[in-house]
């Protein structure tokens, strides 16, 4: 039944999870301590300082969710919204989508403005639903979606919220570390965010941050949110400042060191020089793909740089073509989601995926495979 | 804002997490794969494997939420009970209180069963009250209260759970692996527990399994539960077995690696060799605080071997005592929750934790500050 597990390594330039640096690893596998050890509290305090620094933020509340960057996006709703709110939702993707569903679960009314998959946030269509619904209380949309490669603009979306008394909501997973995010500049005001990404942590945490103004919300509920473990007054007095800690759940005090090691990594590097080198990786790439022949799905103002969306080749098999590559290349890249699936290739720059090497190992394991199932 | 984390490690004999052996560490920090590579698949259907014998069953739905225990709690009222349903729980501690809130928030109407801190959940009591509200429809308790060292009768509150027509929920976060549990002979149909106790894991997974009998209550439901991410109807097609997975949420890899080997390691001691094995542990340990004077708050019958609770003793600053064993002697021991708090001590002999040599570390310690502390 039992038998030792030793994975072939992969080199990750899918949607995620991103290769996870030899450093992460190690961090991750030091010995485990108490939940409540004074060696661990001080290191979620350093967390902490590392996480606004990642966000760009002094909010106090900024921590990491005890569970992947679904149940960050639950916290938000959940704690943010309560049965019959008003939300506007913008969908232009699977992630988008998500959030309505999640909104719908806990009863809260969506006002959803959807775009075309593969395009960017439509701010006037934003503008036109919450001038009619003027009883909206939160604004909420993917900065970058995963499922299509797509930046939205967050800073013109947040100013928008704010102009109409909505606080705004950011799904951050896939933008935290490798594109232009400030939360404090641009009034974000809740914002979750996954380890796996551009973070190359290891699966499993949801960083979020919370302004004083979604504080203030959050404390002013009447109701109590369906969940206990994710009900952030709770959460709160586990990862306070200076009051003393009150157990709430058992934090995986083996993923934070990692958290803690990978944000580490990000701050001797720099947060604008890692956006920087997303931007020239996703260039480097962009060009070996004009090599071949692959085409973006995505005008080029609108894309990510640490998640291209091209179209398959036509008239191949993109899943034969997806097996070999990590058969025979060790080389992961994502399959299309949703409306894209079976015709669209998702290959991730993220974090440290995103470096020379792994690209031009990327362009050509492509350019081998691709050669394979045309001739 | 950085500086490399170097925990002091410590002998973890309090509440959990226990220590985790170097083999489950070295597993953590395998290099990661995507959540859908064919390699972490199979990994998946072995960890299912392994759970089921840990939990003796042959139950299909039995895998580990990417969460604490107190996700996988959620995670089984929010499945069984719909707004409106009538559940029973019995409360003879925290983890039983955390019960009622958790069904509380997502409406249940809850009917609540008391017995005093310190003993076991009143089976005569429970039965009146299953008697006095016929439309019950879920019996809700903890087997091992980690709060009080408290073992309750699992097998016989389940089946008078079946007698009156209703499903069983049972807590194993602290039983799975350390005392005897049967999850298909003594008929549970839902039940939890967690990664970081006697499986001596690292913290951050919740293992579940549901009987046949759960899982159609949860196809028949009315509504979704409040939780996208906890929705089992969800989370199944993502474990489920032969069809193609479907992406539910990002796993949590590098933790899955490490309950893989916990399991393997619990496999290859044999389960009722475990068993044994805390009873035995707990017998020396019961000896070793006799002659310190320490008392067991708990009546023999009721005892849990893998979480001792004793009452502090009188005269002494129990905090500081606590203090000293951490610093002096890098062992860690929980303090009284709850209602025990400021007055008693829990020692846990979980998994790993529970070894000869441990025990004695732990009594020696003991010994050694209290004196310190007496002198």
């Amino acid at each position: 039944m039992y038998s030792r597990f030793e994975p072939v390594p992969r080199l990750l330039m899918g949607p995620g999870p991103s290769s996870v640096p030899n450093r992460v690893l190690e961090a991750l596998s030091r010995p485990t301590l108490g939940h409540l050890d004074p060696q661990f509290i001080q290191l979620m305090d350093e967390v902490k300082a590392l996480l606004q620094n990642a966000f760009k933020t002094t909010n106090e509340l900024t921590i990491p969710i005890s569970a992947p960057g679904s149940a960050g996006m639950e916290t938000c709703f959940m704690n943010l919204l309560e049965r019959g709110d008003e939300v506007l939702i913008a969908v232009n993707g699977v992630f988008g989508a998500r959030m309505v569903e999640v909104a719908e679960r806990i009863g809260a009314v969506v006002h959803r403005v959807d775009s075309p998959w593969g395009t960017t946030v439509d701010v006037a269509e934003v503008k036109s639903v919450l001038e009619a619904h003027p009883a909206t209380s939160v604004v909420a949309f993917v900065h970058a979606e995963t499922s299509t490669g797509v930046r939205s603009d967050a800073q013109t979306l947040c100013q928008l919220a704010r102009e109409h008394g909505c606080l705004s909501l950011v799904d951050a997973v896939t933008s935290l570390g490798g594109i232009e995010l400030r939360v404090d500049e641009w009034g974000i005001d809740a914002i979750y965010s996954g380890s796996q990404k551009c973070l190359s942590c290891v699966p499993g945490l949801s960083p979020v941050s919370f302004s004083d103004r979604a504080v203030e919300r959050i404390r002013q509920r009447k109701t109590r949110p369906n969940s206990r473990f994710l009900d952030l007054t709770l959460v709160m007095d586990y990862w306070g400042g200076s009051k003393k800690r009150a157990y709430h759940h058992t934090a995986p005090v083996n993923a934070i060191y990692a958290l803690h090691e990978s944000l580490g990594m990000l701050a001797e590097e720099g947060l604008e020089q890692a956006w920087t080198r997303h931007q020239r990786g996703h260039e480097r790439l962009a060009a070996g793909l004009a090599d071949l022949s692959l085409d973006f799905i995505v005008k080029e103002e609108w894309r990510l740089p640490q998640l291209n969306a091209v179209h398959a080749p036509g008239g191949l098999d993109e899943a034969a073509i997806r097996q070999e590559l990590l058969e025979r290349h060790a080389l992961e890249i994502g399959a299309g989601l949703g409306q894209f699936a079976g015709h669209a290739w998702r290959i991730g720059l993220m974090g440290h995926s995103c470096r020379d090497e792994s690209i031009d190992t990327c362009l050509n394991a492509l350019e081998d495979v691709i050669s394979r199932h045309s001739g």
